[in-house]
């Protein structure tokens, strides 16, 4: 692994790996043991739009395992504004630090990126292309919630054509014998694309309108917001925007440890009532995202 | 003490306790000491707006400290323009660090935070709520400059009626022995809640439109800008802008050690002349920021 | 050298002091060495409009040195948006930090904060006025690339003008016996000003609007790229934009060992194929930015 651009780069191997420096990073994540494993190392956080979630996790990663940070917190970038290329930014960059964690709206963006310099690159999403280390995030989630992941109910809701996040996470999956249920209106369905690889990798898998017809029987539920922009008539959106809010009814009608889980941020679709249940891990699951990227900083610099 | 949200939160105990921490963080805050008090403690400045001073302010005073700081520096947050609530990003953020400096444009929204994480949240300014630490700063300024506070004649000046930090500071005053005069044109005068609550607290105050009736007997005269966007009638603002014009001349007619107060940034209700006379208190003032923000953060992270 | 304002403010002397230091931090900016010796030292890069390599250089500089950051990143500054002057920000941000580095679109900005603090001040760029830095480590990349300078024959191409970055290179080369060639459309001419001080001092110089003229008997070729904004009919920018386009033909028309500098962003003023090149000097001479800028930080901070 010299570079983090695509969840499609994963063996089996290097997730069970990644996870296992992850969770020796847990106790550091959460400031229990001080770490001085990246002194004198230097990540650059570019990011070209602002995700202040993500950069956070990929800073504090980095600070509470001894290295340092400079960053970029969002898209006021002269150069950029000068017209400079990604390729060019990222090879001065490059020269400066140890390692650069890119966000770019363009797809394609952190792979010319990696090509760009011999310093390791991570994605920290591009565009509506991959977004990896949140989908190395959410099936760490999983595996901790669940104390493993072979022989569980999946079930992707919500926005399935175009959340990245459900792409990227369905992906890794295939490194597991899941089952999927894909639940979504029939306008955001998961692409053909997705679900042909998924036939291919012989994972098992359902389409659903419906998510009452499969609430009791998910062990995960991964839930992904409805954004009113996909939709070209505004009534269509309201007849599906509220579909799948998660309530503690909804939950109610669940497996009893079922677990609730969502990217964030969360809007109407998840209920605030929910937040106390002890199976809403949407925000344990915002924090694995340290210790993953703690995991990934390590590896790629040769430190773990 | 578990949050610093609102000046009212203050005992006098309190009081003095942060001003002998700060008093004690002096050396370090000049640079003359190192710390490594708050190591391996990381802090969040969560600015929802621009603030450039106060954000510096708690930033130096955590690095000095041996601390670490991971930063917003202005209100371009993505999940903000998604919409997230700061309930949800207080959570998240709570989870990566162990203390927070927040700054919004919502009075209340401090509290809001302090509610959504279990580590300590410092109120950085809420709109037009409260600034806690600029008044707790206002007032060791004064102890500072003055060696005590009992028996002080403090003038506040200028915009009585919508200065956020004047009402703060008048709050913190009650806990002394002081006389405070109120100067402000008719149509700025300081909120009757306030003055009901100093006669409630038995503090002696007295309301002037006039500044050289009371120029000769006092010790402290704290100014603020009278803001433009105050008034609907441009002709109003023209009347009364620049009648506590501090110069020379108007120092003159003071105590000779009479200490000139501001919470920056001033505009031309101070003259650059002023600088230059041992009076000019305020930027000694913006940099008690720093030792009392040192003291709050490690009262607060238990290593005062 | 209290401050860094001006490239016209160093003799022979302190540019031959610089480079040693700047040599010595080499091994640190690369990394492959550790450094404490800016430890308890605490530098701002205010930064008025955004410049993320020169900010980026700065910043990586400080920080392998062991020193620590507090940054802003782009315009949104609240104080000046609330009028503040430049004087007052850095007079309160000096009383914070040990050492200022500032940006600002006012020619004499730096002057101004220079003289509002006793810490030290380094202009990292004032609008059109001067940019010092950058001149410095254009100088040290020529050193590095040729192992001296005196001898030299060096071509200054494009917007000889209004590029700031020529300008003060120009006036730095005036400290050796080297030979300059300005290239340039006869709109874009060097300033009068800037010739006459170069006879003043005795440097030879040639003018000429034909690359191809002198690309046979340059050591150096420094590009700049030639902005449309300067151009008040479109029709005379198109007719000059690509006159001195670098693409591998016009490298091999000259020496050898011919180094090709640009200050970056660089546009199509250069060709991507030129990269490849081991005379493509440019993205080594953006690197060169941090042990110069490490040196200026050590020796304004005493630490030499």
């Amino acid at each position: 692994m010299n570079d983090i651009i695509s969840s499609r780069q994963f063996a089996r191997d290097d997730l069970e790996r990644i996870f296992e420096v992850a969770t020796g990073m847990e106790p550091i994540s959460r400031g229990e043991e001080e770490s001085q494993l990246l002194r004198n190392k230097y990540l650059a956080t570019l990011f070209f739009e602002a995700s202040t979630r993500t950069r956070f996790s990929f800073e504090i990663a980095m600070l509470r395992l001894g290295g340092q940070v400079i960053n970029t917190t969002n898209v006021a970038f002269s150069s950029i504004t000068k017209g400079e290329s990604v390729h060019d930014t990222v090879k001065v960059v490059g020269n400066f630090v140890d390692i650069i964690a890119i966000r770019h709206p363009q797809v394609g963006s952190a792979l010319i990126a990696s090509k760009a310099t011999n310093k390791p690159v991570i994605n920290a999403g591009d565009g509506h292309g991959e977004h990896p280390t949140q989908a190395l995030l959410d099936l760490f989630t999983i595996l901790k919630e669940k104390n493993g992941i072979n022989g569980l109910k999946i079930a992707l809701v919500g926005d399935l054509r175009f959340g990245r996040t459900i792409h990227s996470l369905a992906q890794l999956l295939t490194h597991y014998d899941v089952e999927i249920f894909f639940v979504s209106p029939e306008i955001l369905r998961a692409p053909e694309s997705l679900l042909a690889y998924l036939k291919e990798k012989g994972v098992s898998y359902h389409e659903t309108e419906d998510l009452e017809e499969v609430i009791g029987q998910i062990d995960v539920l991964y839930d992904t917001r409805i954004q009113e922009e996909r939709f070209a008539d505004p009534k269509e959106y309201e007849k599906v925007k509220n579909c799948y809010t998660i309530d503690k009814e909804m939950v109610g009608k669940g497996k009893e440890d079922i677990s609730i889980m969502h990217p964030l941020p969360r809007l109407e679709e998840i209920c605030e009532e929910v937040d106390e249940l002890p199976n809403a891990a949407y925000f344990r699951q915002s924090f694995y995202g340290v210790p993953i990227r703690m995991a990934l900083l390590a590896i790629l610099l040769g430190k773990a």
